[in-house]
């Protein structure tokens, strides 16, 4: 097999690979052999990153709303806005504290740009916190230096400085006000990691935090220019790097351009970060910011406790989509709509036997099932445990098999059909989505199976078979053999038709012979239906009539009639595939 | 600053973290030190791991559509169906067959199980084409062969052997066509990573491939169950250990459960893998298989060819929409809606200053901007290469600032704003925004604009200010002074005014302080507006009128008249404000 891949004509010496951009030299790095081990620091950036990039900002009522669905999820530290560079977003800080509505365990963040009259009015907006995060930045950028700033490093690291002491001046007058900074080198991604390391220093040593009052560095991908595993190297060539370790807090606030965001998320946070800023279901400028809720149920996953609470994630993604006035995709991790379905047949079936597997587990140890540790093929973790149920899992469509059409007649209807009848009635069904196409629902699955097996019950027209039971008379006669009298419809017509054998499946089928039918029983199963006050039984059997093979069912609460239904569904099936 | 998140009390004692389940041990890898360098040989699955995830699998038609959408975009290995599986897929195979829809650099590819019946059928589908890649796969992890197939490994082996044995027989069958194989050890992350190296190696020993006849080695990440570096060590650790390495091409099939799909692509990729699998936008079962626009541009955008076309990536994903029947999501990487777009002030300032700085290269370089290394602050690529607009790139809402207004002035109207004056006008716009909330079109800005700043044109009632100009003669005198005699509507009255001054400007001031008006002018701007058929002059004064400091503009073709209807502008702004 040759690799006859053509160029594309696309225009790509226009852009320079990251690596002759900035160099990011860690030989000996460590983070690849850690493992996540417990959740960080998380920072929800959703009112002020997430916020200043949606076609409609929120209102202040969607606001609110997203504060509250923060601090009830269990975030502690909280972006809420830019208030020197928006009234709403100012008049909006000022509400949460006014009317009291910050928790005392949450701690608000304010972003300022690093001037003069934008850091004052920050101070000014949240006057009156138990305490806050102050969060100024400046752009460090090769490529921002250059073109926004016309400034070199000097110049840079100045603008920085005057900020960071403009505001330990300023921190004098609010001294009801527990103040943290936070210090982001903004397009920390396209900044020469030596610069980077030096404006964060020398910016420290004017904050002076101590181990007791910590102050945090930010390091953004704020445009993600290069693999994961290169912005990791870089967090842990920083983190060797900054002097006072043990006064910092390290943070990651990764961007999504390259759709690496989350991963860069997890390598930046096993190379030593301590924080992680993001929003819920990465809103954010362009491609969005790091997803928090993936990040978070990663960790679940790994048998980790996020210490956020998603145990209701549609409702997350509800008031999400309320405030961001943006849907969740459907394949988006986690929250979205599909991510918890099977429509492959193979899945659908392991699925399937998987969730038997957990029934038989709990039954065996007495246990309940989130005690026992979660096996499902094709199911990364419970959807119960993030309130989806277990309906919307396997879903039928043309590509599916025997699994999920076997799966959904046992959810729904309580019928546990032998694997073979699996088969034949996935055929039924494939059929029919080949021809129509679309998905099937439960309910049209049922519609087909009762279409396909199940004849009319008694005293009502048989729509689509020639015989129709009324009803039988059984005997049990010396030797044990059985002796019936069946009254059917045959054509409409009531014939008495009457047969012996050994048990009554057997006697009808010598009574069938009677008007010309050649059955013989090959495989049969029986079961009661669920004890939801549903005393039926439901009964299957293989037939072969003539040279066909193929399946009958019936159900009733007669275990006798739902054999002998059975028997009649497999003969009017064939019969019907004569025609 | 204490860290009093709290447990969620979520189930977390259910998972077992990865490492607990599957031991992947590569102390002395090789793969975080290499860079991307090359295309990938690209697989397009969208036919059949997309299709069969679909709530409405492809009709023939949307298959149809697809296939040659992936064709179009230059791939050449395209996996088309599970013919074994449905019917439709095997008319489809036939249908590309017999209607010689293949091109002959491209070589489609089936997928089937390891069941006899299900093999056969797939040389059945495939007869007649020029190659084509037979793609068979058992599961092989610790749940699957407890839960689904209850075999121990040499069982999970044979199934595997039995399956490759029929192929190499039933390739006799169909003489005609090149048949190259592919195996996938199916749920290789739960596998260990000894049994998924033994199975491989086995297989490969009976499908016999040799340098110029590889084979694939398929290795997906069915389930994502781990962070991507482990998933790009496993890679690692199977080629150091597949035999036949030479005659065999290693692929990879990530799927996105953990929201690190592309990461475990890219980082597989630098471990050796040869080949990667996946869909467009990234469908498929669940969260979906890796994303093959963003692995695409992704190389693009470090200035490597992916070998496929995306130059025009909103067709591509009208199509795939349409193909799917789900929509992409707007902030999807390099083909989202919003993903090209600043809202944020200082990125759309920082973005205007880098479109600048690009157009000064062009000028003084005389290079089209193709060849020139693309900078611009906050837009990873051009977005021209992916045929879109600069037109969308800034949008303006209540988070906007100056930048964003005054790139969109400028680029609608040819109007470009002094610094100052931007400022001025993005808290008018800001005011606005912040009151109304949402988005401001172009020309909604444009309404504000003109409704705070230009007067009616002459002859017309001024609907919002107390003067509006008709007409003007100026004449130089002696001296070098100029003399005006200006006629205006005052409240709707015609007055003349007469001043004399240091050119027209100074004069019309004089002339306005015999109405009372007191006017200084701090500053000045003219510019012609571009030269499309618009031979208007913008004028931009800003003018002290009593206490207050403001803007005024004017638009004409005389530069006289603008600057005076300038003046005319910040007056009667001023004056409004007082009212």
């Amino acid at each position: 097999m040759i690799h006859p891949q053509q160029p594309s004509g696309m225009p790509v010496a226009k852009y320079v690979p990251f690596q002759d951009q900035i160099a990011v030299d860690l030989p000996d790095r460590t983070w690849p052999t850690k493992v996540l081990e417990a959740a960080p620091r998380w920072c929800a950036v959703d009112l002020r990153d997430g916020n200043q990039a949606l076609i409609d900002p929120m209102s202040p009522d969607r606001k609110k709303r997203m504060f509250e669905l923060l601090v009830r999820m269990g975030y502690k530290e909280i972006e809420v806005g830019f208030p020197s560079a928006s009234q709403t977003d100012f008049d909006f800080v000022r509400m949460l504290i006014e009317d009291d509505m910050i928790p005392d365990d949450v701690t608000i963040q304010v972003l300022t740009q690093c001037r003069d009259h934008l850091v004052e009015r920050t101070f000014d907006a949240i006057r009156g916190a138990k305490q806050a995060i102050v969060h100024f930045y400046n752009s460090t950028s090769v490529l921002q230096r250059r073109v926004v700033f016309g400034l070199d490093q000097d110049g840079i690291v100045d603008i920085a400085l005057q900020a960071a002491r403009l505001c330990r001046k300023l921190e004098e007058t609010i001294p009801d006000t527990v103040v943290y900074y936070e210090y982001s080198p903004e397009s920390y991604t396209g900044t020469e990691l030596e610069f980077a390391v030096r404006i964060c220093n020398e910016v420290a040593d004017v904050i002076d935090p101590t181990p007791d009052h910590k102050m945090i560095i930010n390091l953004p991908a704020t445009v993600e220019m290069a693999t994961p595993n290169v912005y990791a190297d870089s967090i842990e060539w920083m983190i060797r790097h900054l002097e006072r370790r043990d006064s910092i807090v390290v943070s990651l606030h990764p961007h999504n351009d390259r759709g690496t965001g989350v991963a860069a998320a997890e390598l930046g946070y096993l190379a030593g970060a301590d924080r992680i800023e993001g929003c819920l279901f990465g809103n954010g400028e362009r491609t969005g910011n790091v997803d928090l809720v993936t990040l978070g149920m990663n960790l679940f996953s790994q048998g980790i406790d996020p210490q956020i609470d998603f145990s209701d994630l549609d409702e997350i993604r509800r008031t999400v989509e309320h405030c961001n006035q943006l849907p969740v995709a459907e394949r988006h991790p986690w929250g979205g709509d599909l991510v918890f379905t099977a429509f492959s047949g193979s899945h659908q079936d392991a699925i399937k036997k998987g969730f038997e597997d957990m029934e038989r587990q709990v039954a065996s140890s007495g246990k309940p099932i989130d005690e026992l540790v979660w096996g499902v093929p094709y199911l990364p973790i419970d959807p119960h445990d993030v309130g989806r149920s277990y309906e919307a899992v396997v879903r039928v469509n043309s590509q599916s098999g025997k699994g999920g059409v076997a799966y959904l007649l046992k959810k729904e209807h309580q019928l546990d059909l032998p694997r073979r009848l699996q088969i034949e009635f996935s055929g039924v069904v494939q059929a029919k989505t080949d021809t129509e196409g679309g998905e099937v629902s439960a309910a049209q699955l049922w519609n087909v199976f009762q279409d396909e097996y199940l004849p009319a019950v008694d005293g009502e027209a048989n729509a689509w078979g020639r015989f129709t039971p009324i009803s039988h008379a059984l005997e049990s006669q010396a030797g044990g053999a059985d002796r019936i009298v069946a009254t059917m419809l045959d054509d409409g017509v009531e014939v008495s038709i009457e047969g012996t054998g050994n048990g009554p499946i057997a006697a009808f089928i010598d009574a069938l012979s009677t008007v010309g039918v050649d059955v013989r029983v090959l495989d049969y199963a029986e079961h009661a239906l669920s004890s939801g006050g549903d005393a039926r039984a439901a009964a299957y059997v293989e037939c072969a009539v003539g040279d066909r093979v193929l399946w009958g069912v019936g159900l009733h609460s007669s275990i006798v009639k739902a054999s002998l239904t059975a028997v009649l569904s497999a003969v009017n099936r064939a019969l019907r595939e004569q025609d």
